[in-house]
């Protein structure tokens, strides 16, 4: 079951009864009442994502999707292209952000080339990597669209079948999804205006750190890109290729590929986001599959959550990506867990119950 | 060096070399500038504390300090005293939300008696809990002092012998605090009432979960308790000797010792930093080694953070209490410490930097 047709009809909600079995033992926990708060919704979430009172999300992994974009040419970035590979030969020597927080959460980082604009064979035939690009890049969406329609359901189709290889034959529960991609805010900041339906400016911030003059710059290359593409907001596959990137559509594959697993997937900031927002539009049910790890600096993150009706787990000023901040969440979702299946009840622990 | 005043003098700022040290060398790591945002405030905080560029957190202890609150009998708790002694019980049998999360964090779980008002002759002879009890629960402070200052000064001795041990002898690297003790949100909000000279009203919540007219009942409580006792704000041992309790004395204890040996000490909700604030009135510098692991639900909670210039590093909304949010935020601890040492620069991952 690997086409999208088939993947986002298999996504159906959280199961309300498996919801209704964790409240119910949540309410008789030795606290008081639901007195650990979000983890304690969150723990519901999960025994309806997994139905199952003990949600497994012991064996995790961050998939990091990296590929390059043809509108770097426009001078939307302060990095050159070069750096999309060079950091992926980053996180390979273990050097990286996502390389010491994935450290923390115990979960394996997986680097996927979905097109970067280099010659990355070595590294993937050391194993070091995994690939399957779907192009050298984007082209230029400033001037026409990012990829074709065949390209964007190729993205979609190999993380769809790269997260059912992860989870149904290398046993992983808990799935993070990251990126890299020099260039990717831009057309991450292009989708949610699209899907949100929000002026540019309201969802288009510094990215890597370029000042105000340059972020004009930036929203009039994504005002262009818009007139350029007008791509259509009923139709995610018409965005994606129009706007996306080649690891925006491989994020939204992950997603699609682990909900229809019924299984978490924790998000990262806006270029997950944005690859959130894909799946979405293809699946509203995917939504109760996700779970958002932090609030990025960047605004157009914000507006992305709010889309999705996402409370996220961490507020710590990041704005890195490469799933760092789903990295960070993790500890959080492991608690969830352990707070539904090790802490015992007032009768359990015969503990005295309050008052009425 | 185990007297209040040996240890108070012992306790000075942050090293403003070593602080300067790990900023230059996180703003070389590869990544946007400053990207890992309050991760890397809090790196720069652990080489300040620590005098090192790679801050050892490792070895990582959870302390639960548990006592009685002679206020009880005012009726400001849904629950019955005797749950204090139930629930230390329950830590042993690792029953609780903090034996949960603690576990997450990979911390061990010390469980002290500083005086609840039971007997718990036969867990400290089988060695499950640490006793250092300084009475049977306090006397009802809505009626005259809840301790004697003689025993205020033995909460804080007993709290900084039990840290220093913790260090020195048995090699932990980082501490949190927690609390047992119906009642002590009572306390704790007199406290903070007191030291940061606000409105009973303002910094009273709901505790365990009392309703509205149960919270009025409290606040006229907590009234009776600064009319009958006028704690002076300026004499932190008066304080804590007129409105405080056996556990929040050892608290303040143990985050005294811990900043005389320049290490971190995460604070929890209410009743930690009620603790976090005596320590501070004793040694002002003591803010320096502090480190917030949540904003509590509790009002009172974030006035006090407020007071210690401190933003929590987690909002999940808990009002648990035992050191659950100390515990769940010592992930992040050991992640800021993992992004100064693992990250690589620049230069060393020959990675390009951005343009001028």
């Amino acid at each position: 079951m690997n086409s999208v047709n088939e993947v986002t009809q298999a996504i159906s909600s959280q199961d309300a009864s498996w919801r209704r079995k964790a409240r119910d033992r949540l309410n008789q926990l030795t606290m008081p009442h639901w007195a650990l708060g979000r983890l304690m919704d969150l723990a519901v979430d999960l025994a309806g994502m997994t139905c199952s009172l003990n949600p497994p999300v012991q064996r995790k992994a961050i998939v990091v999707m990296a590929a390059d974009h043809g509108v770097t040419v426009e001078g939307v970035s302060k990095y050159p292209q070069e750096v999309t590979a060079q950091m992926v030969a980053n996180f390979v020597h273990r050097g990286a952000g996502i390389n010491a927080l994935a450290a923390v959460a115990g979960a394996k980082v997986y680097i996927v080339n979905m097109g970067v604009a280099a010659d990355l064979s070595e590294l993937t035939r050391s194993g070091a990597i995994v690939s399957m690009p779907v192009g050298p890049g984007t082209a230029n969406m400033a001037l026409g669209p990012a990829m074709t329609r065949a390209q964007a359901v190729l993205c979609l189709e190999n993380g769809i079948r790269f997260a059912r290889q992860l989870i149904e034959d290398e046993g992983y529960d808990l799935l993070g999804v990251g990126d890299m991609g020099i260039g990717n805010t831009t057309s991450s900041s292009a989708i949610v205006a699209t899907l949100a339906r929000k002026g540019v400016l309201e969802v288009t911030g510094h990215g890597t750190g370029i000042d105000d003059e340059q972020l004009q710059h930036k929203v009039a290359v994504i005002e262009r890109v818009l007139q350029a593409n007008r791509p259509n907001p009923e139709d995610a596959l018409d965005v994606l290729a129009k706007i996306g990137g080649f690891e925006i559509g491989g994020i939204a594959g992950i997603i699609l590929g682990t909900a229809s697993l019924r299984r978490p997937v924790v998000v990262d900031g806006l270029i997950s986001t944005a690859g959130a927002l894909i799946a979405h539009q293809l699946a509203p049910q995917t939504v109760d599959y996700l779970i958002a790890g932090h609030r990025s600096v960047e605004k157009g993150h914000r507006i992305a959550l709010q889309c999705l009706s996402k409370e996220p787990l961490l507020d710590l000023n990041l704005r890195l990506g490469e799933g760092t901040g789903a990295a960070l969440a993790m500890p959080l979702v492991e608690a969830a867990v352990r707070v539904l299946t090790e802490v015992k009840t007032f009768e359990e622990a015969q503990v005295s119950e309050a008052n009425a």
